[in-house]
């Protein structure tokens, strides 16, 4: 793989490569890891990359790379800058025949995302939008019992996303992640509900199988001179009927990642947190709550297959994020041999996700700058 | 003690005889245990009570007990009846010279809330309305660090009240609890709003000191048949501008009485749950979060005062009710002695938080049958 | 009921009040609070008895209850002197008429306790130790299930009970608890396996069922200057050969009354700690854990019993507390009807668990004191 | 890197590879998987190695690879097979100049430890034993938080290890990993002891920094047919006078691999446990327990250093492990460059540990066989 972005500084470009090196199926072999050509070399070399394949830009990149042999060549980009910066790297890469992870959300805004929507269409690569979180061996748990219909009708979804790290104006100083986040040429329109209420939102539609239709949102800048919102929540009703409550905020005092969700059928539901998150709650109207742990041999195949340690030692964040990583390699080996993807069992989300994200950011805006109490989510 | 309602069969009766018996302050001396004078026999013998002190009425107990001496008559009633059989009994009593304690919400409707406050003034009896969770002594301990500014301004409340044992129609059969608290007549208009929403808006309120102003809710009836909403959300504000997401249902499979609030400030903030009463999570933006405990040496003396084991041993609802009713009898005992009850450190929730409380249901059903996103909560 | 001891500046004789009044089935109607006639009087007085019934010592108490009619002398008397002030006042209740509730340990050495068995048995009267733990509803449930066979046959036992209480030397100041708890003269031998140790004794062999027949223990004093033993472990193996892990320590910084038993079967165990009484985690060998939680419809007879609150509001100390009293009146009633006490439903503990917790005692400094690894644990 | 052993149906080769690749600083070049050359031959093909380079024998490798030029050849091998394969590879490869990983235990028994000790001074070669609970980052906080003296001295520690996965006659079957775990030939003497009660020993004195020097315990074979020990218990005490009790048992139903370390001392102590591994509690004794939490701004530097993930998202066993490796890379690197490895900040496990795990495994089985209470514990 080639990685766009992603220099020594960044944390998301780091969290990337480990993911990608976890199971052995993938190499980082070339980078454009900066907009700065000095720092792009600092990065390749600290990462034992041949400077020839240490690129000055996206563009130098795809289009070198390209010209490499079949063998040599990388087989897929890995987008990791800033959301501003997503959609022309996607943009070339795909239509110079690279497969694409992307870091979510999608894009800078909708119109972007629904043009590369398009992109990937066109030219038939595929696409992996990061929603680490449906890495989650027990999240895939969760989807699998809620898809076997053993919770009956769903009938309510609570997610939460609250994290801490903005309760100050970080960005008044020097730290680059609160300053391009908080910044709207940057970040979009959302703030946290771009930044981690897409992942909240993913989440509720990838566990349940149900789409929102119906959103009243509400959102605040809290924090003295901040740019962006930093807090919000949404009243949110999916396309049975069922409704969901949505709660994303940066300016929870010491909550880290603490999304969580909570879902309720007419039979029973079920509850994870990343913070525990190689425990599933099975909750039951009549009977006691289970614990479903994570490497157990009770737990369904398609969990089973993103664990990595048969017996029950902790798996984090990062071999979430490595499942989608190797999910994605799985598929690209599939097409190298002609087959189709096991999508049933090795899943990731895509542009469509993607694209959903992205409406997702314009309709929570839309709703809160609006006096009407619902308005329609639909594309 | 006289009380009204609160027979054999009735829950909440047993859990006022034992709040109001556990601290040797108060005793039952007589009751009004049921419309039906039989059943309201058979209560008073199981009570050990003297039989010529079991009445047939509220009314009968009223007049009667008015009658007997000065150190031989009930201080005050407890009314322990469904929500429409509130205001006349508190009214009958208040008006003949009893103190009063009531069970919640208030009154069946916000008028007569209003109309009884008036009659606690004008009569200048004392009205305990028994929010319970705001007996807990980490309740009163988080209410005392968030007066004491450590967290700075209040920015964020989370508070949720999710309960399961409404998930089926129970009330098709013949559970008193879901008949009378599903069915409009009896309980009003709001259903789990009514029943559980308002001890998550007390909550709210009493812990930060703060009152919502604005309010956008919406409220469903999810189980097939049901004659009222057993699940609803809102989005409020606080006059401060400091924002609120509230979250009460009755279908929520395995939950049982998991009322939770997360307050969030500008240093700090802090948690509790009524499942792990004895404990108080307080948050900070750079250091590490802390776990204080009921009983401690190192909480604040009003949370002391509201412990009844030095050491560490867990109490619970009872003893949180109890701390009412204490608190209640001490306030009796203060005016006996012409002296002012030490509000400051025995504090209860009274016809205030009652008009408050029914406030509360009319506008979230205003607000859940409005087009509007915002409506005013105010009186 | 009469008490002994109890006086306004002791913990455990308001505990054993409230427990004896919160379920409405027991008075206290005369004490001799204190070996000081004076304090003796100040504490009736605030108790609202009747100065007549307020005596100098629990022999003028016995003496004077005793000459009072039938129907209005005390039925028993409550112990909860230090423990070198138990056979006495035990003694001459019980070989006076009245039946006797004993704070445990039951007496101040095995020869005394032996001595009283024998006593209870003479007299034909119902003797209570106050072995709380075993009150808790999901205690009762761990009994019933372990007794049911279903965890097929038991493994093996940890029990722990942590405290922190006297990590620093407590007893140099006025702290009267710590004084008198850690005088050899008045606590005996053991120190801290005496005072906690003994409850986690009990309580593995209560839920087990099973008994101990040999132990290795090692005790120590940890803390500069103290005169008894403060922290203590041992290996104990049951008459099944299931093995057992017993750790009590009063030097554990925060800990609190963190007793907590774990038992391993074939097919399953469970595990329950009194920080979180009203759960019961049920564990299997093949499939998830499961919760159990106290007030469910799903749990025993016998443990629903024991619940006072038909929903989940958090029971506690004060409640387990209450099971006995409340159990101990029922066997009262019975057998004031010539009844059978109801011993599979409502049980307490007795004279028989006393003599054996006195055994532990003597086995553990035995033990501690010996080279030799097991010694035989038997009377 | 070389890799012995650890071939596709081998848990642990593959924990060492994706712990090994994780941050980008290790390659896997060769490897003898299995003593049957043919499932050396897949193994190697399956990670994609040069086939030239994968070997029939541990000999093979090493004899070939010290053929290689300098800047081709493996650097270390990594050694992952039973126990009693441990001692002549890691011999033959200290011998040949090669570094070595060594799974733990070090040895199949006491005398091949010491006699590795004697090669690895001998050779100046460096020696990684995979303790990988020394790896989690809030141990190192842990230990930093111990050494920094602010609990003052330490009195009590608490430490096991539950699991359940042996709870049947799992090895009656063809469970490859229960039956070489089992068997007395390949694992050693002491079963649980040896598997897991090693890592409990281990982490106890890495911890505190102390030594263990005394000694009584006892082990059982519990599940029937079973031929070696599958639960034990010590009573311990460390060189400064300070108690330790020691649990490890494999019979203990869903348990899985609950590795839990408490520690007291004069001022406060800690609690780790690897189900939230994230997480460490500090507590005091006269003062709120505190949640400290990994990747926080406010934990130590060595903790920081073990963290990949900036803010607070769960790191897991595998991060643990490749913090072994990392820090193993950095002191080759060191090495290379001439540098002392930086030991205060990058340190892992070595073959002194390997030698008291080896000794206390010895020491177990020689307490338990004993009829003396305490045995000293020295070489």
């Amino acid at each position: 793989m080639g990685m766009i972005g992603g220099g020594l500084d960044a944390f998301i470009g780091a969290v990337h490569r480990m993911a990608a090196a976890l199971d052995g199926q993938i190499e980082l072999v070339c980078g454009a890891f900066s907009s700065k050509p000095e720092k792009s070399k600092q990065a390749g070399a600290s990462l034992l990359l041949n400077p020839a394949r240490v690129y000055e830009s996206f563009s130098e990149m795809i289009k070198k790379e390209k010209a490499l042999p079949d063998d040599e060549r990388m087989d897929f980009v890995s987008i990791v800058t800033p959301n501003h910066l997503h959609f022309e790297p996607a943009k070339l890469a795909l239509e110079n025949g690279f497969h694409v992870v992307l870091d979510k959300p999608a894009t800078f805004n909708l119109l972007e995302a629904k043009q590369l929507a398009e992109i990937v269409s066109a030219t038939g690569k595929y696409l992996c939008l990061t929603h680490t979180y449906t890495g989650y061996p027990m999240i895939k748990e969760a989807r699998q019992q809620i898809r076997s219909g053993k919770f009956g009708i769903i009938r309510k979804v609570f997610v939460e996303y609250p994290q801490g790290w903005l309760s100050t104006f970080l960005e008044g100083g020097n730290q680059k992640q609160a300053s391009w986040r908080t910044d709207p040429a940057k970040s979009g329109i959302a703030g946290a509900m771009g930044d981690i209420g897409t992942h909240a939102f993913n989440l509720a539609e990838y566990v349940t199988g149900l789409q929102i239709v119906k959103i009243c949102a509400d959102v605040k800048a809290i924090v003295p001179g901040r740019r962006l919102y930093d807090d919000g929540a949404a009243l949110l009703n999916f396309n049975t009927g069922a409704s969901c409550v949505l709660m994303a905020t940066q300016v929870a005092a010491v909550e880290e990642n603490s999304i969580k969700i909570r879902v309720y059928g007419e039979k029973g539901g079920l509850e994870w947190q990343q913070e525990d998150a190689n425990t599933l709650l099975v909750k039951w109207i009549d009977r006691p709550a289970e614990i479903w742990r994570a490497g157990s041999a009770y737990i369904s195949d398609v969990a089973k297959k993103h664990c990595r340690i048969p017996a029950g030692h902790p798996e984090g964040y990062l071999e979430a994020f490595a499942n989608l990583y190797r999910n994605f390699a799985f598929c690209l080996q599939a097409a190298l041999q002609g087959k189709k993807p096991e999508w049933d069992v090795y899943d990731f989300p895509g542009i469509e996700e993607g694209v959903r994200g992205m409406l997702f950011i314009e309709k929570i805006i839309e709703s809160s700058r609006s006096n009407h109490k619902w308005i329609d989510f639909s594309l």
